[in-house]
């Protein structure tokens, strides 16, 4: 058993929370997303909050607990929704949201603090210099940059830019490590990959550079059909047009637009599959020419409405969001995550939703992948038993449409389901305890985990937790 | 015969030059480029040039040219390298020049006059709000944007946006019909191609408004490899990098680089391929990042050269500026403009390089098409015969490779050799005694051409010419 009090002596001066119900808020993130995680992680709590405000007191807070041998899982605005940042052995939540400095903004680039929350770095960016993340997370509101990093995959402007991992859409990462003496170390180019999507388990984000794009008043654009497969490929072709600047482009089909998105009703026609879109102001009159020869149903557009008070970003109606919509009315929704990789991506839409009916409603976010187009789906399931979600998974894997399986908090089992080689060895070089985030890395806690065997694993500690 | 004199009395007032030398300086472009058309249009020359300062000054000219009968052909940079301004009938010469008024710049977009050198328009958008086109022609510094849009079909920069002919690369055309009272037509969406890439055969381009990207400082950069593959596979796997921002990226095989790119031969490698590219700053560490991993020799980067005087920019060793340096050296030079289409256009390049050995010097340049990536090829050609040159063509077609024929001065011969059916529909409309470029649109003049017979198309003013 660490010795807590010894640690908080060391912290002395840095903000530090225990009191149990906000410690425990702090616990959680939106895993309840996930019927399965609910189960799992409910009983999940950490130790003490702690606020660091720079990025000595992350140094002075990483060398307490490495000495005292007491985890630390970092938190950002805790939006993830795996239990990403839910410390499953307990210990220092490492609350990041006042490393939020901004401290260079550049053409094309901006230079700040990983706590920063992202819809903040962008108005700011916008307000100095006409420029914004090339991409953010429907989240953005509450997300942090340093969480998009550690936990995110791509948003709202993929489907310009691709994903977070696509070489160029990080510059540079600050981390500090977790040893005796921590170090702080900064990563460009490849090696990147070692800290990103790695859920802190191998380095304390303290600060982070990003390219940034022009900003514009992008214009949210509703578009309905009658058929889903029309407005798939519809929405396939038009990401094809180099020539129109999107900074979004979702497919969902019925009911759940007008089902969920009660906001949107008023312009929404009971039945319809729905693109929701956002175009750059220029390209506004184009899309406008694209949609009329494609026979859509313009239903909404953000440019020509009286007021938009009370109606959500276009961007909160996709992604996640879309789930959280479908959640909120009805709970025993649940979603998964598809890969329908090019350049077939239409017909495997098309197959999967005629192989899984009425048990899915589809959900599709265009996005470049590796300089071509393809989707990636976030259906919304009807959630009986955890043996039918394992069923639809195999149904799609078999196809040809592989999963990430958003019920599963190890990065391995939620990503690739195999190890990350490169970030297993950065974690001996930044975290020779283990003690950053466990549980969340297959391969560091057990490197014998047999990926192919089909099933799944289960972190001590947790087990412990059910005892 | 139209009389002269009348005609020019009805346009007093407005810059009229009938000295025979400037009238025969400003009746050819760059045809000589190709030794085909260097034989059949050196005869070739108008009246007199005609300058007007505004629309209305159109407006008086292509009214009393229709009066009189006198054919119009528009005028830009003159720097059309097919005789696409070369007046083949005669007539006037209609130098747009001095219309070069920026009438708006906004987020996004600009309105211009026609006139308007490209390279000017770049400079003042970037002084006044930090952007410029998306693309523009090679010869930047001597081409206007209204020759662009009538004549060109893309350049630097459409290794992201695409070419001309994609919707949202152009937003808006205001043109004058030759009629007995011309008219004033705004186009914008699909209407766009009526008259975008049809040689001012349908319209006079008076004003464009063009969509903007962000500019950069942009860093010139060349690649060396021993093997031309390499540099091909290089440049198509980079082309796939999402997150890397280039505007420009070319493949140009040994001895070009060496033997013709004379300033920077002192940065260059003999016997080696190059890969020219330009990177926006804040994706010049990424793509340091992909060069060391795919071993390219980094052998030149604007951004660390003492001086970049007498050193030209990388787009002048681009597009058919990788032609003019060859055809400055040796004039027996001459070239072909291929597709490439996608998927498998490396397979087709590596195909045609295997088939056409040292009858060709492979070029390359990279864009998106219909959100893929793919190549358009512009190799570099020993011309021995006409005969020769068009076996060379057939065997690139019968290999699934289509040319653009750039030895034809007719819109369809040097395109998609068949009728182009909405532009011919607005030339009944705006040019119904057909004198708006005479002798460019083979379905105008002689509706019942076969393209086909194989049989080239011979004007017959030119056959007159030649008599
Ligand atoms: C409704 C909804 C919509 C969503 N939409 C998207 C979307 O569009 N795209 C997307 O990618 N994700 C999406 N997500 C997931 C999540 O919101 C994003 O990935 C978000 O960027 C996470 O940021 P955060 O600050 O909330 O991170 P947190 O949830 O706080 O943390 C995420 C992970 O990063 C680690 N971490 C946080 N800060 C640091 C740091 N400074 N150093 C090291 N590790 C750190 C945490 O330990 C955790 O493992 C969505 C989630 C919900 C609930
Ligand atoms: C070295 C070299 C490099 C080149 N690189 C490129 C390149 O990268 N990309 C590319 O697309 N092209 C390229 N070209 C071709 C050409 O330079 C461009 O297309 C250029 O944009 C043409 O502009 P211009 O003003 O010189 O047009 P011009 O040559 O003057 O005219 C081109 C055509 O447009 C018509 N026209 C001109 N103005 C108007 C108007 N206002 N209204 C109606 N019709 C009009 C003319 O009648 C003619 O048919 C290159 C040519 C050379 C010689």
């Amino acid at each position: 058993m660490p010795d807590l009090d010894a640690l908080k002596k060391d912290l002395e001066g840095i903000a530090i929370e225990d009191n149990p119900a906000l410690v425990r808020q702090k616990s959680r993130d939106f895993y309840w997303y996930s019927p399965v995680l609910k189960d799992q992680l409910d009983k999940v709590v950490g130790d003490m909050v702690v606020t660091p405000k720079d990025e000595a007191e992350v140094i002075r807070v990483l060398k307490a607990a490495y000495a005292h041998g007491v985890p630390v899982t970092a938190r950002g605005g805790g939006t993830g929704n795996y239990g990403q940042c839910m410390p499953l052995s307990g210990g220092i939540i490492l609350n990041m949201l006042q490393m939020n400095a901004i401290k260079e903004i550049a053409p094309g680039r901006v230079l700040a603090q990983a706590g920063i929350i992202t819809a903040d770095l962008d108005r700011i960016c916008k307000e100095k210099s006409g420029q914004e993340l090339r991409f953010h997370p429907s989240t953005t509101g509450t997300a942090t940059l340093g969480g998009f990093v550690a936990g995110g995959s791509g948003g709202v402007g993929s489907i310009h830019w691709g994903g977070l991992r696509e070489l160029g859409n990080i510059l540079k990462l600050r981390i500090v490590t977790m040893e005796a003496e921590p170090r702080v170390i900064e990563l460009e180019g490849w090696d990147l990959h070692k800290v990103s999507h790695a859920y802190g388990t191998n380095g304390i984000i303290t600060e982070v550079e990003m390219p940034l794009a022009p900003a514009y008043d992008w214009v949210d654009v509703i578009v309905g059909y009658d058929d889903y497969m029309d407005a798939v490929r519809f929405a396939d072709n038009l990401a094809q047009r180099d020539g129109v600047l999107l900074k979004e482009l979702a497919v969902i089909n019925a009911p759940a637009p007008f089902d969920y998105f009660t906001r949107h009703r008023p312009f929404l026609k009971e039945g319809q599959a729905i693109v929701v879109l956002m175009v750059a102001p220029h390209s506004m009159g184009p899309l406008e020419a694209f949609i009329a020869q494609r026979k859509g149903d313009l239903r909404f557009r953000s440019d020509k409405v009286e007021s938009m008070k009370g109606i959500p970003h276009a961007y909160e109606l996709a992604w996640n969001h879309t789930t959280l919509r479908a959640l909120k009315l009805d709970t025993n929704i649940t979603y998964l995550q598809v890969q329908y990789g090019s350049p077939d991506h239409v017909a495997k839409v098309e197959l999967m939703e005629k192989l899984t009916g009425a048990d899915m409603i589809g959900h599709l976010e265009f996005m470049r992948f590796n300089g071509t187009i393809q989707c990636a789906g976030l259906p919304l399931v009807r959630y009986t038993t955890p043996e039918k979600l394992e069923a639809l998974i195999r149904l799609h894997e078999e196809n040809g449409c592989p999963i990430f399986n958003p019920h599963r908090y190890t990065l391995e089992e939620g990503g690739m389901k195999q190890t990350d080689t490169v970030q297993l060895a950065f974690k001996q070089e930044t975290d020779p305890k283990g003690l950053l985030n466990p549980g969340k890395m297959i391969a560091w806690e057990n490197p014998d985990f047999d990926f192919t065997a089909g099933k799944n694993y289960l972190f001590p500690g947790l087990a412990a937790l059910e005892g």
